[in-house]
C-alpha cells in the first residue's frame, strides 16, 4: 500500500486525486495540507467525499510528508519548488502537477511565471512525465513534472507526425479550448457563471503559459526546428479540452499512411485511443477518464493535416496522468485505479 | 460472475448500466439488445464505452435472455409487460427499469400509461425495488420493478416523517426538479439544448406519471391517508434530481429530534446519507454515485418540516439502484460496483 | 429628457440599467458613481456598451447626484441609507433597487440585514415599488424601495388569491429558482462556473432575506394573517426566475372561476401575462423582458392551486422595474424603453 | 411602412425575425407561412412573443407573398430556389436567409447540398448580401442571398489582410465555433441537451458546407488564389460564433500597422467593432445584437497574424443582417431596429 501525502488539497486537482485515490487498490492517502483549511475535513469542503475518507486538511509538514512513499503537490506554482530540496533530500518520491518543474530553460521559466526559479538542480533532474514518452525515466524517476493540460493534448496529438518527420515543423497551430475547471477554484469575477456562462471566447491569445511547455515537448520530439501557435479559448463548461491541431503535410501522398502512423504509435498505450479516420471525438467521451481520444481530418485535396484531441484537463490533463506516473513509479499495472469508463452523458 | 442481459440499451438508462457493470467485479453483460440498433457496437453509440465493450446490439431474442442470470429492462413502458411471462417462465429473474411493474393499481397504471396492462399476474408478484424499504423482499424476487427516478428521491426524503407518524400527511408537498437526461434519449424538439439549455420551467404541473407512484409508496409508509402534491421541473442540465419536500409537523415540539430520526433511520443505509441540520446538498455531490444525500430545514418558528433531497437520477434513480438489486438479489456486498465517489466538479 | 445618475454600475443590475436606458427615447445617463472603478470607461468594463456610451464610471459625488432628475441606487445594502438624507434634502427622486428601504419594519431590517437602519425617516415615506399594487404612490414618491427579484415573482403570483380571499392564507409555500446572476458579480468561490455549474441546489432554506419582504407584501393583500415558507434555489443558468406556488383552496369549488380571477388581476397591466391554465411558463419567455409570466394548474381534484410565475430576474425583478418605476414618476408611458421582447432562444 | 413576409418561420431564424421587426419602426410582418404549422399562432409556438404579434402561420401562398414588398426565406435549402422564379416574376423583393443562393458555381452548390440547383438564372443575379462588401449592389437588389453565419466572421475577419494584401493567401485557418442554435430546431438526437451539454467536439472537420462559402468571399477579395481550411466545431450554449483565424504575413514588419489598416477598414461600419489590439471579444458581447466584433494578436516574434471574431449567428450571422440588408434595400438608415446593446449578462 503506498502512502500518499497530497500539498495543497483544495483546488480541483486536489479533489480530483482524492477521488481517484478513494478506490485505487494499492494506495492511501495518508496526509493533505493545506494552510489556509487546515482543521478542516475534505469531506466538508468536498461532499462528494463524504463516506469515503475522515481526513482533514492540515498544515503543511515536511516531516509528515516525508514519511509518506509519494507526494503529489497540486499548489499554485512556485510552491513545490521551495519545498522540493528539503523533500528530496529525505528521500521521498514526487510527482508535481504544478508548473514548476516542466521547463528545462529556466530563464524562460522564470519570464512566463514572474519569479527566478528556486530549485535549478531539481528541475534538471525532474523527469517531465508524459508516460507516451518518457515512461522509463518516470519509472525511475525521483521528481516527476506532471505535464500542464493543453500540453498533454496537442503533444500527443502533434507527437506522431513530428516523430515521423511528415510536417513541415515551423508551421504548427494548436486551436485549444478548455472547460472552467482548468483556471482553477479561486474567486475570481472573471471565472463566475454569471460571466463565462452562455458565452466563448478566446484568450491568452498573444502567449500563453502552456506555449513554451507545448514548444519544449514538439521540439524534442522534432529533428527540424519546431514552430507552434497556441491559442487557448474558454467553453462555458466544467472539464474537457479540445484541442483542433493543424499541420502542413510535407508529402502530400503521405495522408494515406497517416491513420496507420497513428495507430502505430498509440497500440500499447492504454490511455490513447485513436479513433476511426474522419471521426469527431468528444470531450464527454472521456469526462472523468484518463483517456486521449483522437481522430484525423483531411478536407478534400488539401495538405493540412487536421487532428482533433479531447482529453479531461483534471483527469489525463492533471490528476489521472499524476496516479498513472505514480502506476510507473511504483511498477504498478499502469492502469491501476483508472479504469472506470468516462460519465456520459 | 452474474451473466446479465440488457433489453433496450440504446437510451440513457442503458449506457449507464454498461458504464456501472464495466467495472462491477461480479458481472459480466453477456447480450445487449436494441431492436433498431442490432448489430451497431455499442461503443461506435456510445463512445466512452471504447475499449470497454466489444458487445455489439443484438436483435431482442427470448432464448439468448433465458440464458442469463439476469436481464435488466432498459426500455419504454409497455415493453416490459409483454415479454415478462414468457421470461418468468423460464425462470430468469429480472430488474425492470421500466415503470411496467411499478404500480399495484392496474387500473391507475392503465389511466397514467395510456394502455391496459398485458401482465398483471406479474405486476402483483413484482417487488417494488426500493431497498430501504424492501431489502428482504428483493433479496429473494424474481421480479423486480425499479423505482422511478423522481419517486427515489420523494421518498426517501418523505419515509422518516411518514413511518413516524411526525406530520399530517394529507398536506404533503413535493417539489421536485430534473436534469434533462431523465427525458431520455429521443429526438424531441422540446429537449434540443437551443430548446431548455439556459432556462427553467415547471412541466407535468397537472399532473405527472411518477406522482401515482410516488403516493403508492408513501401510503404504503403511513398509517393515514397520504395527500400529495408533486410537480416536476427541468433544470438545464444533463444529470441530478433535487427534490424539496414539504410537511407540517403535527407537533412542533418534534423538530428538535426530526434530525435524530432521519440519522436513525438511515443509519445502515449504504446509499443514503442524512447531512447535519440545515445544510444544503448539491446533486453534483452525487453525480455519477448512487447516493441520496438529505438535509432537513426549518424556517424561524415554522412547524413546516423542510426536507431537500439529492440523487443522480441515472443512477440511484435507475441504473445504480437496479445494480444495488442485483447486488441483493445475489447476495453480494451491496456496494459492490457503486464504491467510486461521486464526479465533482 | 431624464437626466439620470446611477450610483454603483459596476454590478449586474447597473449593466442592465445602462443597457435598457441606451435605448430609452426620454432618458439619458448623465453619471455613474464606483468608488473601486473610478475613471474606467464603462463600455471597457461591459463590452456590449462600446459604441453606446462615451460614460466611465466617476467617484461618488452629491452635488453631481443633485444635479439629476432621477438617481438609481443599484448598490449594496447599507449605501443608500446613508446617503438618502442628503439626496432626499436636494430634492432628486431615487428609485433604490438595494434592500435599504423595502421593508417597514426596521427592527426585521436590522436583524436580517446585519445593521441598524440609518435612515428611519426615509425607510417610512419610501414607497414599496410594485406597480401592479402601488401605482399611484409611485407616481407620487420622491423615493422608491424597488422590489427585491424573489419578492416580485411571489407576490405577484400569490396576490389575486390572497386579494380574493381564496386560499388558506396560513399555508403558503413558494418554492422559487434564480439563475446565478442573482447572487451579483462578486469573486465568490461559491458562484464560479465551477462550482454551480451542472449541479442545483437549494440555499437559505432556513432563511433568506427575501422572507420578511415576501411576508410584508402579502400580508398587506390578505385580511387575514399570513404565514408563508419560502425556499430559494440555486439554477446552473444566468438569468431567470421561476417561483412555484402552493396555495390551499379555502373552497375547491373556486377552482373553476381561479382562471378568471387572475385574468382580471391583470387585465390593463402591461407587464403581466397571464397564460392559459395548465401551461407552463419558461424562464426563457422573459429573458431580457420586463414581463411576468404566469399559469395556474391543479392535480386531479387536489384543493392546492398550484401557480407558476416566471420573470428574468435582472429586468422586472431589477432594473427593468426600475424603468417602469421611473415610466411612472415622470409620467411617461409604463411601457417606454421596455417594449422588446424576449430572447429566445 | 415596409410590407414584410416570412416563408418558413418556425426556425430559429423565424422567431429571431419577428423579435427583431417587433420593434422596427418602418416594417410590419404581414404574413408568416409554415406548411407544418398552419393555423398555430406563432405566440403560442413562441411565447416570447405573447403580446407582440396577433400573426398566425398560413400555407405558403406566392399570391399572399407577391402582396408584400419584401419576403425574407427562412427555410432549409431547396426551398427558396424553388420559389424564387414566380416570386422574382411578381417583382417582389427578396432576402433569401437558405443558402440557395449564396454560392456562383452551381456545381459546387450541387456537389454541398446534394441536389441540381433549380433557378440558375437568380442564382446568377442574386447579390451575396455581405454589406461591408457589396452594399451598393445590396441596395439595388432584388434578390440578396443572406450570407451564412460561419462565413460572415470568418470573411469580415480575414477581409483586411486579404484586400491589403498582407498575406500568404494559401494558408489561411479559420477553427470556428458555434453554439447550438446555429444547427436549428429540428429533433435531432445530436443536438438534445443530453447529448451536446457539457461537451465540446469538431464537426465537419473533413468537410462542411460553408467552407465553399468561405473560400468564394476570400477569393473574392485575393487578388492571389486562396487555399482555407475551416473546422467548425460546437460549443454547448445557445447563441454565438467565435472564429480564431490564423495567417502568415508576407513581411512581419507589417504587423505595426495591422491594428491601423483593421480599423480604417471597418471605420465607417455601423455593425463591425474592432477592439484594441491584444483584445479577446466574447461572445456575449453580441449576444441579440448585430455586431461582429474582432480583435487582432501576436505570439512573440512569430509572423502569424491571429484574429479573434465573433457574431451571434442568429443576428449578424443571419436575421440581424437580413434586416441590416433590407434597411439597405429600402433606403433606411441602415441600424434603423437593430440599435440595442447586446444582452449581457
Amino acid at each position: 500500500m503506498i502512502k500518499v501525502g497530497i500539498v495543497g488539497g483544495t483546488g480541483y486537482t486536489g479533489v480530483e486525486l482524492l477521488r481517484i485515490l478513494a478506490v485505487h487498490p494499492d494506495a492511501e492517502v495518508s496526509c493533505i495540507t493545506s494552510r489556509s483549511e487546515a482543521g478542516l475535513a475534505v469531506a466538508e469542503m468536498y461532499p462528494n467525499l463524504r463516506g469515503h475518507y475522515d481526513l482533514a486538511f492540515s498544515e503543511p509538514d515536511v516531516a509528515k510528508l516525508a514519511a509518506c512513499d509519494l507526494v503529489f503537490f497540486a499548489t499554485p506554482h512556485g510552491v513545490a519548488m521551495r519545498m522540493m530540496p528539503e523533500l528530496m533530500a529525505a528521500g521521498v518520491r514526487v510527482v508535481d502537477l504544478s508548473a514548476d518543474f516542466r521547463l528545462k530553460d529556466l530563464d524562460v521559466w522564470a519570464q512566463w511565471y514572474g519569479m527566478p526559479h528556486e530549485s535549478p538542480e531539481w528541475a534538471e533532474k525532474a523527469v517531465y512525465g508524459l508516460p507516451e514518452v518518457a515512461r522509463e525515466a518516470i519509472r525511475g524517476a525521483q521528481l516527476v513534472a506532471n505535464p500542464g493540460c493543453y500540453p498533454t493534448a496537442v503533444q500527443l496529438g502533434f507527437l506522431p507526425l513530428l516523430e515521423s518527420d511528415l510536417v513541415d515543423s515551423t508551421r504548427l497551430i494548436a486551436d485549444a479550448k478548455s472547460g472552467a475547471s482548468g483556471a482553477g477554484r479561486q474567486g475570481k469575477i472573471g471565472m463566475l457563471h454569471g460571466e463565462i456562462g452562455e458565452s466563448f471566447k478566446a484568450y491568452g491569445a498573444s502567449g500563453h503559459r502552456h506555449l513554451p511547455e507545448i514548444r519544449q515537448g514538439l521540439q524534442q520530439a522534432s529533428k527540424l526546428p519546431v514552430g507552434v501557435t497556441f491559442v487557448p479559448h474558454l467553453i462555458p463548461m466544467i472539464r474537457g479540452i479540445e484541442a483542433t491541431l493543424y499541420a502542413e503535410l510535407t508529402n502530400a501522398g503521405d495522408f494515406e499512411r497517416l491513420q496507420r502512423v497513428f495507430e502505430n504509435r498509440f497500440r500499447n498505450e492504454p490511455f490513447v485511443d485513436v479513433m476511426p479516420f474522419g471521426s469527431h471525438p468528444e470531450t464527454r467521451s472521456v469526462r472523468g477518464a484518463n483517456t486521449c481520444r483522437m481522430a484525423l481530418h483531411r478536407q478534400e485535396n488539401s495538405n493540412i493535416v487536421i487532428v482533433s484531441s479531447v482529453i479531461d484537463n483534471l483527469v489525463k490533463g492533471a490528476a489521472g496522468q499524476a496516479v498513472q506516473n505514480m502506476n510507473i513509479m511504483f511498477d504498478l499495472p499502469e492502469t491501476r485505479g483508472l479504469e472506470a469508463p468516462a460519465l456520459l452523458p
